[in-house]
């Protein structure tokens, strides 16, 4: 097999994602919103967030980890709150609809929240943070993940990696403020590919399964994931357990079975996605405030945007296309002609 | 001058605060509000955020970056958004408005916002949550800080230490869910002890005005404080200077004068507070996942609930009183007979 990788515009490779995940027992709808999803982390060079996850999703869609014909629903509970059941199927779809009708509830109400239930791994956070702040308006994206890391003090599995999402409207004609992180350190990913290296990791990733610093990636992985700033990277992990999980009545991360196997049920995980109006809560001044802001940090040698390595990342897919491993291509073309 | 502690019950210490503050050109509205919440800080065991602040605190309300007589005004200015203009006084008036009509509101919408600005040093953020927490939201606060670290790559202090926190009604019975953490790896007041002691810092607490990593405090103190998980800490403090400075309308930590001394205009800092009903966002289904929480993090060996500290602190200061250090006792005192 090849070792060059195979060049698709973002057109091409969406069209091979839905045809996979259609092809793996999924509907057209479903499978074009979570083909583009993944496409567009692709686009933004969040590679572990795009169409790598095409096999282990039609895995799901096939075993029923994942109901590929879901239809989100969604319900309104309060005047600026809204449920979206996402039925057990793909994230995408049911956060295509969350976004649809947080944007009029949020101008109608200052702020507005979706609890998203019954989901699944929901991707490049940021990208959906990003939507919201495309439409004017601030948004802050929680997502749990499956255990990984441990409870402040304690030594096994419990929380996810947790990513926490915002964005909000730069000035007229720039691309919003996007952050986009995990709690760990380091993701987990990193740690695989250093033991398939065979290459020592750094000793602030991971603890080994007595709690202990390592720098050994096989012990890390039989440990956990080190949470950033220690005590208060778990502090903020367990707020987001509880954001996502408790409060739209889904799983923690104990709880929820793996994004990449076939055991278990479904993973049932929860989003918690918030919005706000900034013109009105600032009083008018908001976009002057943002203005200000980006003109402090363009002044600052050696400081960059968060979030402007993914532009760079758009600008170089748009010319040259995107670069997909010969093995995924091959892997996505045959998923495709298995229907 | 005596180097034990002079022991005053709250009621005591909340009464000598409030005298030196109207003594200092408070109201006498403004200044037992102001004294509630540093006395309560003090009983939590935050001594950073409780009595010490009296004599600064002052200084503001005589020299004018306080306006110790302001009146805090509210306004709705959507269905589920407030803002709250502190009136450049002290915050604490301001926050107590903010919670008694957030409570109402978020019932009413599932999720509600204030926008507080025009406001001043906001002292323990988790103690604004935990209230909203009893009346049965969940709450996320967020407030800026004059200048402490730098931005991702950057090496002159412009961000604040930006607390977040964060707090969620447990199990019936039971005190709140709390957590509340700063952005920085330490805080900048063990630094001024590590000094005044002769002693040195550890090196991931701060950095030099060079940006390199350093152990001496007296080099970290003319450099930045450095962020939890180095660029992502400082992207989360960025998160929150937008949240709090951009959203309300008021100054970012460059920006903001001292809390400490009478150099500059007023503070002017904004804080954002977010409410959510936990019981129509769930579902019902809160209050069983609170508890499935609270058992998986009992069973978990050396791990306990954030906050729990507070909770000790608490039943030690009903129990022996508030220990005030001499000199702080009697400077109080100083301050109250000045009228």
């Amino acid at each position: 097999m090849s070792t060059n990788p195979i060049r698709l515009s973002a057109a091409e490779a969406e069209q091979l994602a839905t045809a996979a995940l259609v092809a793996s027992n999924a509907s057209e709808a479903a499978a074009r919103a979570t083909a583009r999803a993944l496409v567009a982390a692709e686009v933004d060079g969040q590679g572990g967030h795009g169409l790598s996850r095409v096999p282990p999703y039609a895995l799901h869609a096939r075993c029923g980890k994942v109901n590929g014909h879901a239809v989100p629903r969604v319900e309104q509970v309060a005047g600026a709150a809204l449920r979206v059941d996402a039925g057990l199927g793909f994230a995408y779809p049911a956060i295509d609809l969350a976004i649809e009708r947080l944007v009029p509830l949020t101008q109608a109400n200052g702020v507005a929240v979706a609890a998203l239930h019954r989901s699944h791994h929901f991707g490049q956070a940021g990208a959906h943070a990003e939507r919201l702040a495309n439409a004017g308006l601030v948004a802050i994206v929680f997502g749990n993940t499956p255990k990984a890391m441990a409870f402040a003090g304690g030594r096994r599995a419990m929380m996810g990696t947790n990513p926490i999402a915002f964005a909000a409207p730069a000035k007229a004609g720039a691309a919003p403020l996007v952050v986009d992180l995990a709690l760990s350190v380091a993701a987990r990913g990193k740690i695989v590919a250093a033991k398939a290296a065979g290459k020592p990791i750094p000793a602030d990733w991971a603890v080994d399964a007595d709690g202990r610093p390592t720098t050994d990636p096989a012990a890390a992985l039989n440990g956990t994931l080190s949470p950033i700033g220690g005590p208060k990277g778990a502090a903020l992990a367990l707020m987001v357990e509880v954001l996502t999980a408790a409060l739209t009545g889904s799983h923690y991360g104990w709880e929820a079975s793996s994004f990449f196997d076939d055991q278990g049920g479904p993973p049932d995980m929860g989003h918690l996605f918030l919005t706000l109006d900034p013109q009105r809560l600032s009083g008018g001044a908001f976009d002057a405030r943002m203005a200000t802001l980006f003109e402090a940090i363009a002044a600052e040698h050696g400081v960059r945007l968060p979030g402007s390595r993914r532009l760079e990342a758009r600008a170089r897919a748009a010319r040259d296309g995107l670069p997909i491993p010969s093995a995924l291509h091959a892997e996505l073309q045959a998923l495709a002609a298995r229907a």
